[in-house]
């Protein structure tokens, strides 16, 4: 049994309701977003238009909640640490199982998550690449549908020769959002750092950093809230899925 | 006004009606599919799950004949030199232009086609990447609603310095098929040598020669036809569309 599969099981029994980040280094972790089957063309429209926000894995035919490609013998409505519940846009609560919520209309989407690459960068000898904010940016995606707002992307604080060697790196990992966005002052893609989403406020970038700045899995989350479906469920933040795909392996198509 | 837009004000004009292959290097060429909404999900999720044979450069939105994204300005219904219309998965005719049979319920898909790639070979000294033959595979696709098949696979020979050239190069064009699917023996795949799709059959590779493959626009082409939309028009084999996409810009998201 794989460090993936046990890991799900773990999910699905209940005794695992805890983060992924950081955990079963080397399978791609992915973002979900199930979503009723009538909302799901234009969001699969949404994520070809901005594929480095939304880089696709897989797609579950209607009603089917195993990931057949990805993880086959997964179950999405059991199988993820912690799910958060929309309706009509509208966070309504975090659970740790969906089996009640899923129907013969609900169509699961795995996008690669930057949660997976962390281990790449560290395994390269880029320490900085742990410590990670999220900002929202002046960046808009190309809208699809009712789906669209701005970019929001994850910033680390790296030495430049750090910032080049996560450049190459990561520019081959398509999957979980590929090469960065922007390298160099925030205020040029409207990140305000005193501002994050995500981690503490900052004053300024520390002598002797970059900031470099990825795609991040936010981004279909808040745009799928503007295009206010009835249902939709995603993961909830850090707590991923855990695919069986090795990283190295499935990174180009 | 570009290279790339003035062969389509040509083709619109209806000057250009031939191949496109080889022409106006540097910019990208894609293979248009185009059909009903009804259709578009399925074809979508199709694309999704085979990446290197159908990679999406461009959905356009219902009704609407304009690239915005690869081509502004351009009009798919006239800006291709030679169309090919399918009834119910049968070749009915090729034509110059189809603003006839666009409706508001056309969607127009643009893939990514290795004969862009050709220039970028090209360019790196692998002569032997001009001559391309089309072979059926024994590769099954992953199926989407009607839409499956075998892969078909374009073969180049090469030295093997230059296959491993090739190789590093078109990894990066994941947009044009990426990486080849297969190096070596053409049997491996189910590739029969003597019976091409297109190009002369062969005896046997020759002496100081490597087979290589790339997954092709006619798996996509083939698997539509399978679907049996009640309309499908695509590019005719060999005339593509030229975008204004900048090959070694527009590779990896």
């Amino acid at each position: 049994m794989s460090a993936a599969q046990e890991a799900r099981l773990a999910m699905r029994a209940g005794s695992w309701t805890g983060p992924t980040g950081g955990r079963v280094p080397g399978f791609i972790q992915a973002n979900l977003v199930v979503l009723p089957q009538a909302e799901a063309y234009d969001f699969l429209v949404y994520c070809q238009r901005n594929p480095k926000a939304c880089p696709v894995i897989e797609i579950t035919d209607p009603g089917d909640p195993e990931p057949r490609r990805s993880a086959p013998g997964a179950d999405l409505r059991s199988d993820l640490p912690r799910y958060r519940i929309f309706r009509a846009g509208v966070h309504e609560q975090d659970v740790t199982d969906i089996t009640h919520l899923w129907s013969s209309d609900s169509v699961g989407f795995l996008l690669g998550s930057s949660l997976s690459f962390d281990a790449a960068l560290a395994r390269a000898g880029v320490e900085s690449g742990g410590d990670a904010w999220i900002f929202s940016t002046d960046i808009d995606t190309s809208p699809a549908g009712g789906f669209r707002g701005p970019v929001f992307a994850t910033m680390r604080l790296m030495r430049p020769a750090e910032a080049i060697i996560a450049t190459q790196l990561t520019s081959r990992f398509v999957y979980t959002h590929g090469a960065p966005i922007h390298i160099g002052d925030p205020r040029d893609i409207g990140a305000d750092i005193a501002n994050p989403v995500y981690g503490e406020p900052l004053e300024r970038i520390p002598e002797g950093r970059t900031a470099v700045f990825w795609a991040c899995g936010v981004t279909p989350q808040r745009a799928a809230q503007e295009a206010k479906p009835q249902l939709m469920i995603t993961h909830a933040p850090g707590h991923g899925f855990v695919t069986e795909l090795n990283m190295d392996q499935f990174c180009l198509p």
